[in-house]
């Protein structure tokens, strides 16, 4: 038997807020408030970390007295992001624009936020490049746009090195396409880029929309380089990124996940980017965080030594074996 | 050779004006009032029908002043869509939801529109049951949601014989997955329901998105009832409903389409339901518009013998070769 | 808390052999004679029931040695598939051919199946039309080719109503598109055939790969026409028929599948369609009922009064409570 | 306008033979001897170069004789396939094995192909790993999967300099997942590997069943270490390794990607592997190249600068109006 380990759960808290989408632009619920999103944060069963998305819930102007109201929580600062997404200058790429005045905005965008985390005692800055991608063929020279997403990334990581700048891949959405659309492309750049302080967020629901298997997607990262920095976690259905409820569609492959990222080593927070459109995101995160502590506990309860030779063997069945008996609650059969 | 025929064009204003999605609230362009989008639509070259959508650009309280704008623009007016899609109320469902004062308003309003779109001189409402679906397992009762949605689109049929409820298929977005999913489903509801002004609004895009061939789906829905009432065009790269420039992912599949829905009698409105987020939508609805006729002049060049040989022998080959010979144009080769 | 109920288990003897692709022509295993396949049958725990498939195991002139074997085994004779697909003639459609001749053949092979069927004791056929399909636009009439698998199946429905003909729909494969893709195009001809000894198998993989929710597939069957005959069992990866073992990527979806259709009044035989090309089938057999019965005991274990109520308010979240308090194994946390 | 360039077309032989899947293992159509095929593929227009597969074609045994057989076509030998993926004992991997007897078997059969290739006049031996992948969670290893091949390729490629080996990823079948799985996931390796000699096989139906954009997949491929070093061309629905009929179902991608690995740099053979089941494979390989030259024809009309001002703007209506400008036959309208 394997011996659980404690994990560390965050929110970025727009999961606690309402939901809009491009027929619901009014939001399905009602709209909060950051310091009550933050108090929604607090008011989790099990959350000790919390991160913020740049313009929506901070900018130079509001960071003193967000800061006061985080510290006020009690929870750990664990990550901003800068928007470049939600501003309609980058509707046309930040980091990768053609124009050069957009990605320098983008770069002091981020130093900004660089700094702000720092300030609020974080260590790591997701980038989020949702903008950067395209829609049609012959639309974008892609040598050059990852070029430019290159040397805007490597100024920012030589800005300050004391902060982590980790990269959240996805294969689409909001453009049809991205640059940065699955870990191995994600890793390429980032041994491109070559400064220590450039590594990756694994979205689990990035991951499966992108065909990966999440387990592998986390094994790459660390055999190129060891850069995991970040996890995002929810499920989908495999299609696209529904951001719904951890783990309901994808248990295995979440226990699987589990497994490998602590065996990697990884000792970071598990950051919960839900976006329940017609749910609570309070209540949905409480029961989100006791799906993926439910199944960390069937990771944990395997055996290292059974799995070594699982993976030795290959043997399928073996493997559904293990698997139900250490999964199902044994209930009562006809 | 066959004959090229007249087909005609029109177009919910929606794609005239800005886009929003999840991330980019503010929208990617600028707003447009109802007055500039009903300009915007009279102001594209071979655009003869307009379609609305209720809410967002037509109320009971407005609708004598944007009638006038209507009629003064000279554009036929084809359709209008009740909003069961953008109202906080219907985030839970519209048509099936398990509230029954919630779907006694969702009656109501396709009552209104059905009014209007008679008082506008038009003969087809556009049910597009967008938030009648679910999310989860086990958070629908498929056969009651299905009834109640049977029992109020028969209410509405029996309202007024004279104008035609058309359902608008779509696998999902924005429920993880709808009841009205493809051609199929909504057949089979359609002769459950019993009343011959019932029938099918055809997305191109939503017909792809669902792995369905469009041209199939057609064919699928005049075998099984001959109900066949508008069709919706854009394009998309087959996995999510990207809403994007008609025909440039799916060239062949939408001669065939074409083809086949000409072949069935088809003589409605094309009506371009592109989001073109990051593009002009104006623009991209004429380059649009010259993409189908491009695509329907392919598909009336096609012979009905040859193409009845095809069909009959299933060559694939002399498929490929009889779309090559009339698709492309001959250029230097070296 | 639900009751726990009984449920039948059967194997269509393909499923305990070896397995070819398309470049492992021979085979991953070795390869097993027709009676050492109902031996390994009559091994496996649990079974009950024996299904066979045409051409590879049985013809009329081996029925009678056939029958002997399965008599002696004590395994209920469940259902046959008449061969529509591994017979060069009907590379180009059997039921859908262009040739009346192979049409007349197949429904010819398929009364032979039917009568022996009949001799064994069984009430089913299997009716799998994996050829008729099509894989390039314009190669296929789409009406006429229904058309003409509508008279088929009609005829060999009225040859003898004491034996069901039970439709397995599946989206694609071998075929780039078949013509019965989902359950809806099959209640549509099914309705069409009129036949009471008509319906449908749910090949839950089948189900999935065509982007259903199986649970909802077996709903529609239900609601328009009552004709679930027959359920086949698996896994995949949700974009392709991978025929993997059961359960083990979609046990939630499963569970809620087990729940409708013992709601729905199922009571046949699960038939695992399981083709485990590098493990050992008839241990991945056994393998693939254990998970059978721990889902369905955690079907079997939810309330319906709660299911009601959590269909009622589409509550996402108490969805994922219940589910989890009644799937998982407690287990020690951090 | 841009200049039209001379392009180069190979086959591997099997696309002329005829073709078994699981179901139709005797074939939809007749064997032919490998005497047969390559009189088969000297006998289609345009094809100058051939291209073998091991065991199914050749062996040590038969080096000689199939070497006068192709001496005397007066095709160019272009590339030779080890076979990994049709002998059982390769059926749970080969460069990947556990079993370290397996992969030196694999590194043989690979260096006996290195030598034969060299023998032949050829420089390309094709990497392609379909069995080194896996079907379940907890089933490899992923980092010591991946070092394994790491080193078998490693040493392979140390074995003769004067011979590339370049690896033909795929994102899945016959596995249901593969380790090299992409264009990035391949890059890593081969940036690890080391070697200038080892590179990259991009073919365009398994880039697209990953959702790549293969046109940037080419480009990823240039960035990080300018490895394109033979191209493999077919379609499909972009769900599966239909390998069909080039250019049909993605016309606009295939002309995109045309453009790019001309641009690029890329002057190597395109190689046809389709697998046309149900129609013939020479007569379906002459349309193949007759679709691949005209849309070559169409990506060399492109004139570079306007591509250039159209990458920059990133603008999608200009592009398919472009497009369409160039690529469609001017045809009567209504």
């Amino acid at each position: 038997m394997g011996t659980p380990i404690k994990r560390k759960h965050s929110v970025e808290i727009s999961a606690l807020g309402q939901f809009t989408d491009r027929y619901m632009g009014c939001g399905y619920n009602r709209d909060y408030s950051v310091k009550e999103l933050i108090d929604r944060a607090k008011s989790v069963k099990k959350i000790s970390g919390i991160e913020l998305c740049g313009t929506w819930h901070i900018t130079e102007a509001t960071a003193n007295q967000v800061k006061t109201w985080i510290d006020d929580s009690g929870l750990e600062f664990v990550s901003v992001l800068p928007d470049y997404f939600a501003q309609r200058k980058y509707g046309h790429g930040a980091l990768s624009s053609s124009d050069p005045q957009i990605r320098r905005d983008a770069v002091r965008d981020t130093k900004i936020m660089m700094d702000i985390c720092a300030d609020f005692g974080g260590k790591i800055v997701t980038v989020w490049n949702g903008q950067d991608g395209y829609d049609y063929p012959f639309t974008a020279n892609y040598i050059e746009r990852r070029s430019w997403i290159t040397e805007c990334i490597k100024e920012c990581a030589k800005y300050r090195s004391d902060i982590k700048l980790s990269i959240e891949y996805k294969p689409r959405e909001p453009k049809m396409r991205s640059f940065m659309s699955d870990a191995a492309t994600t890793m390429l750049m980032i041994n491109d880029i070559g400064c220590d302080n450039v590594g990756v967020t694994l979205d689990f629901g990035h991951s499966l929309m992108g065909i990966e298997n999440p387990a592998e997607a986390a094994a790459i990262i660390k055999m190129y380089g060891d850069r995991l920095f970040h996890c995002h976690i929810n499920d989908n259905l495999g299609y696209w990124d529904d951001d719904c409820l951890t783990g309901v569609f994808h248990p295995v492959e979440t226990i699987e996940f589990l497994y490998w990222v602590k065996r990697l080593g990884y000792n970071g927070y598990y950051s919960y980017d839900q976006y329940l459109y017609r749910e609570d995101g309070r209540d949905g995160l409480e029961e989100g965080i006791e799906w993926m502590e439910t199944l960390a506990a069937v990771a944990d309860a395997l055996d290292d030594a059974e799995v070594d030779r699982l993976m030795t063997s290959g043997d399928g069945i073996a493997f559904a074996r293990m698997i139900r008996e250490k999964m199902f609650r044994p209930l009562p059969r006809a």
